[in-house]
């Protein structure tokens, strides 16, 4: 059997209330997870796709944060809402969402503006 | 900034200790991660490469189990001690381990006799 051909990566870390980089899934309740897996399985996805769990994917500021492998396409601020989009769009079309994907100038970028780092416009107390 | 130019996800789930499917980490010290992490370290990754905590992979039976993407390599039964030459010989040199890979006859497939599926050795009783 070959890797999985859909392998979603959904982050559910949870921060304290107050932390400064938030949390991809502040209740803790799988939601976004779980709506991939049902969207996956309604669009006949079978055993070689997996919405997967995964910790912290380090793109706080733009989280709710989700990442396609093998394709390499990373999501920020998805919503349940937008699943079935990405599932129908991203996963059987192929298409990579303008609106949802984390900006190249800030995807990994310590010095993205989001961040409030040293380079971005919170940054005066890095 | 590029997407992470090694990704190593390493599965965390812990079940009940008699549980058919076993854990990935069964005392939940995410010790193959934090070997991880200081191994790629060491060798001098920066902050395009990352070793996360991933929820259950669904390759149990082969576990602990590690996927690096984007590459893409399935990695079994893997201890702290292996974590060093993983990173050396698969991170830094590109090269497949043989010892360690999941076979392909095994990779997502619930027929796998390492399952005990239908199709496996302890299969009689699904």
């Amino acid at each position: 059997m070959p890797t999985f051909t859909h392998h979603v990566l959904i982050c559910g870390n949870r921060r304290a209330a107050a932390h400064p980089r938030g949390s991809c899934d502040p209740d803790g309740n799988d939601a976004l997870r779980n709506a991939f897996k049902k969207s996956m399985k309604e669009a006949g996805f079978g055993s070689l796709a997996r919405a997967n769990h995964a910790g912290c994917l380090d793109q706080c500021e733009h989280g709710p944060v989700v990442v396609v492998y093998p394709l390499g396409i990373w999501y920020g601020r998805v919503k349940v809402e937008d699943v079935p989009r990405i599932v129908q769009r991203t996963l059987v079309g192929g298409e990579v969402l303008s609106d949802l994907v984390i900006d190249d100038s800030c995807l990994n970028n310590p010095g993205c503006p989001h961040r409030g780092g040293p380079k971005g416009p919170a940054g005066e107390t890095p």
